[in-house]
């Protein structure tokens, strides 16, 4: 086995053969959520997000309140993905015995609580185990879509505009910090973006709301690779203007203004590329038809909505807009060390 | 914070300070699955155990195979254990790079599915992260029952007869089989009942169906334990009668015929111990209001019912048939290493 995606299609594969998928599952395997008929006017939306000690957050950076705020946020954020709603939750905690010993486990439950109240979610269960050394957890959201309007990944177009709410790179520059162990000026907004993501739960919904999306999903591997799993799932292409891409206040002090000095990324300016393959801003990008797009507002509650490409029909991503250079890169280049949903 | 079961009150009372219990939940955190409204017939059931390498199994005794059926079979029997049906599931996999570049997560998850297809389980998601060093599996299934049907810890009563499910011991024997590296002869089916164990799902659905069962959960922590689990929230004790548990056959080859020499069972046969205490047999125990008890049948779909004891209205277990004495055991005193449910 390869990498995770080589896993999900091995899944994918495993349920065809048994001819299973679909009987029950409207979208499974592959996307934010799986999507589940609950009744004749809703679906069910279930998603799961596993966070290890040391590959997904290191005791040393993170708090235990910022651990359980993460755990939550990853997972709303799957929902919001699909333009649902976060209903209820579990969380299952595989903890060491030193962390046992001590409040701990109640700092970060009290911050996962904190959370969940703010967005309506009801923790109703989970597991607690111990583990021989590191924290791991393991949380599970399941969220509400009216009947068959779940946002999925493979729903985009050629002639499709591509959107990105908020701003891109924070959480990778906020990384870079707490890596350094530096905390200059202006450094709290961005390690508060790598630490304590704001899940776009309410724009999510509103999108869906609006109409608008084709296509969606939340940008947890970097925007390059979240928008090559649209792509590879809608089974189209994109053009990405990188002048558009929005970036986050204060990357560049943060990772540097020069250009990236070799590689496949050569030339790039440093910010550039932080935005868009940075990962985890938990930001969503979506695609809206065009006959849509004169609807697509500004913003939603206080988010902005930014066009920075379109869909199109040849496969791969190609990036314009460096220096009038056109680069194609491959749709899928993008398995990151730290998971992504099955 | 001492044991999982201060976490589980912990949990209890962040949900009642926020008023938020019984919102959405009809019973959540403390019995076998979360119970949420699905429909106007229909409940959902959720739940998630977690099983981490090196605490609830070991690689040099579990095959990829043995991990995979037994990561959905203990989740399937929470399911039994509230009188429902299974739907469906997910899996997040925390996978060391040593087994990640082998074959072990295909021949886990072929495992996995095979017993899914058996039930009629769909895996619909999950989660897939690398671990610095050891396997860990955190299993969800999801499963229906008809409205406010679901059999709950909390419904025993005095006068009240104690039922088990199957035979009890085999899964502990198994594991000191295990222990000792021996496969001698007889030994196959108790370590089986470690590695495999069979979820009782056809037998928990009946008994609801048949409305028998007043309080039902599955012996995870072993009989005492997870009687005094019973007692605790339904505000009852037990009588419990010795000379009835069912044990496995092979019990007394495996862990030896005598008595237990010191402690708190000093003179308990060892056999009758390990069925009392052993665990993970994932038998079901249940309660059956006295006019009903003429209605439980010998046996359901081939697995015998055993009637192993009376509910009280003082507290505490007691235990009476071992040479004619008396032994008033805690409640709640077993807190094992291994995790229990919410």
């Amino acid at each position: 086995m390869r990498s995770e995606f080589d896993l999900i299609e091995y899944i994918k594969k495993s349920q065809t053969r048994g001819n299973r998928l679909g009987t029950r599952a409207l979208v499974g395997i592959g996307d934010d959520c799986a999507v589940i008929p609950k009744d004749s006017e809703s679906d069910l939306l279930l998603t799961a997000d596993m966070l290890v000690e040391d590959v997904d957050f290191r005791l040393g950076w993170a708090s235990p309140a910022d651990i359980g705020h993460k755990a939550l946020a990853v997972s709303l954020s799957d929902v919001a993905a699909m333009g649902g709603s976060a209903v209820c939750s579990m969380l299952s905690l595989g903890v060491p015995e030193s962390l046992w010993k001590s409040d701990f486990v109640e700092m970060l439950l009290d911050s996962y609580s904190a959370l969940a109240a703010r967005e309506s979610v009801e923790l109703v269960g989970g597991d607690i185990s111990r583990t021989p050394e590191r924290l791991v957890i393991d949380s599970t959201v399941i969220g509400e879509c009216p009947r068959g309007e779940s946002v999925l990944r493979s729903g985009a177009q050629p002639g499709d505009a591509i959107y990105v709410t908020g701003s891109l790179g924070g959480a990778r520059a906020g990384l870079a910090l707490l890596e350094r162990g530096g905390d200059g000026p202006g450094s709290a907004p961005l390690i508060a973006r790598q630490l304590r993501p704001v899940p776009r739960t309410g724009v999510g919904r509103r999108l869906r709301e609006l109409g608008l999306p084709s296509a969606m999903l939340d940008i947890s591997d970097g925007l390059l690779g979240d928008l090559g799993h649209i792509c590879s799932q809608s089974g189209v292409g994109a053009e990405l203007d990188l002048t558009s891409v929005p970036i986050e206040n204060g990357v560049a002090q943060a990772v540097g203004e020069g250009p990236v000095g070799s590689g496949r990324f050569e030339g790039l300016p440093q910010p550039l590329l932080t935005a868009v393959a940075g990962g985890e801003d938990f930001e969503l990008l979506f695609t809206v038809p065009a006959d849509r797009i004169a609807s697509v507002p500004d913003q939603i509650l206080g988010i902005p909505l930014t066009r920075i490409g379109s869909v199109t029909a040849r496969g791969g991503i190609e990036a314009v807009g460096t220096g009038g250079g056109r680069v194609t890169l491959a749709p899928e280049g993008f398995d990151h060390f730290r998971g992504s949903d099955l």
